[in-house]
């Protein structure tokens, strides 16, 4: 049986404020779960309507009614299980290899896209600015898919991390160079908020502005959207020349 | 003054069956507006909460009370105008240059977040099955931002399109060649549905097997959303080697 507390304490935890006092957050689905208990995140419960999950965090398995589940959940129609993780330590900033850092990204689902990528084209670090969405928010939570147990996902001072860095510093910028062209070394690679681009402190801070070259009639103001300039960026990077 | 019955016939409008009876379809918003106005798209009826749009569609405008946009709207919060336009045939299926299909992508954001990709890059036709999210949806007009204006949207039997042309077609599955050492020339690139990949009728007619190779600790079962999947492959058919 699960109390009305146990309730009410998974529902405070789609909130930023209640999940930083808990020191806690939720995941939905076997799948994440799965990844997620295989990774540096520590399992606190788990929830299941049913008595799955009969090799894994047997000793934290509470069943629940269905009723109580969608109740605890953040989806519209709940999974079958629920876990509550306890928040890890990303460890130190990094200052080495291919790293994605965000300024202001601000759309949950858009942040999930991105640490996917991150995953995909192993991109160990993700480095965010503070006003970049919260990753433990549930709907970033299941649109990483899992690939957040992998990724070491940093909250700074994006200024400050960026002055102290020895790295090359790229930014995406429409008069920017072009992308195809340049000869990429591992650094920082910048993206920006959805509806303003790179603040104004950030751009002074970039070292080398690139550009995706855009081959339709597409007007002059557009451009991508952050997730799907990720995807054509990291692979640039990767692919090799 | 706007009626009831004209409420009821825009609201009407974000149901499929009500598009295709009508002919019609809804966008939201300035810029999208706009964009439809300057395409091939006829406007039918404009409406807005101020005598905005003074140069555009004046004899088609009608000033309504921002609670009737609103009841008019499929946006949570409505936008200050919201324009009525016909839709438009695309034209013969297109049979040269570089093509998109979509086998049975279902989901409407993904959908408008392709339709962008294919303005950016260039890409003139798109080509759906018929189970393909409708380009119509209130949701599809609103991802795309105005991409849908410059873009052929072609729904129709895919397996019969794919038969009938003389270019090479080219589908995403994770044991295809390494897309960065391969020479891409114009043809149909395919993707699939967002669960289960391109269908087993599909596949059998792609004759170029292509795979975005990964570069992390991911697992096999993964794979990348197909939006950037999307723009992974369409950046690599346009960067040239």
């Amino acid at each position: 049986m699960v109390g009305k507390n146990q309730i009410k304490l998974i529902t405070a935890l789609q909130q930023k404020k209640f999940r930083q006092e808990h020191g806690l957050f939720v995941a939905e689905g076997a799948k994440v779960i799965s990844e997620l208990i295989d990774s540096r995140f520590q399992l606190e419960q788990l929830y299941v309507t049913e008595p799955l999950f009969d090799s894994i965090g047997a000793h934290l398995k509470t069943v629940v009614h269905p009723t109580d589940l969608q109740k605890m959940s953040a989806l519209k129609t709940a999974n079958n299980c629920l876990g509550v993780f306890r928040m890890a330590d990303p460890g130190p900033l990094p200052h080495s290899g291919l790293i994605v850092a965000l300024d202001e990204v601000r759309d949950p689902g858009n942040l999930g896209t991105i640490i996917r990528l991150c995953d995909w084209f192993g991109v160990d670090h993700l480095v965010c600015s503070q006003e970049t969405a919260d990753v433990y928010n549930p709907k970033v939570i299941q649109a990483t898919m899992g690939s957040i147990a992998r990724i070491q996902i940093h909250y700074t001072d994006l200024t400050s991390y960026l002055i102290n860095t020895q790295l090359p510093v790229y930014g995406t910028f429409m008069d920017g160079d072009n992308l195809y062209r340049e000869t990429l070394m591992d650094g920082i690679v910048v993206f920006g908020n959805e509806a303003n681009g790179i603040s104004t402190q950030v751009e002074q801070l970039v070292t080398r502005r690139i550009a995706i070259p855009r081959f339709g009639k597409l007007q002059m103001t557009e451009s991508l959207n952050v997730g799907t300039a990720v995807a054509v960026v990291l692979s640039e990077f990767r692919r090799g020349s």
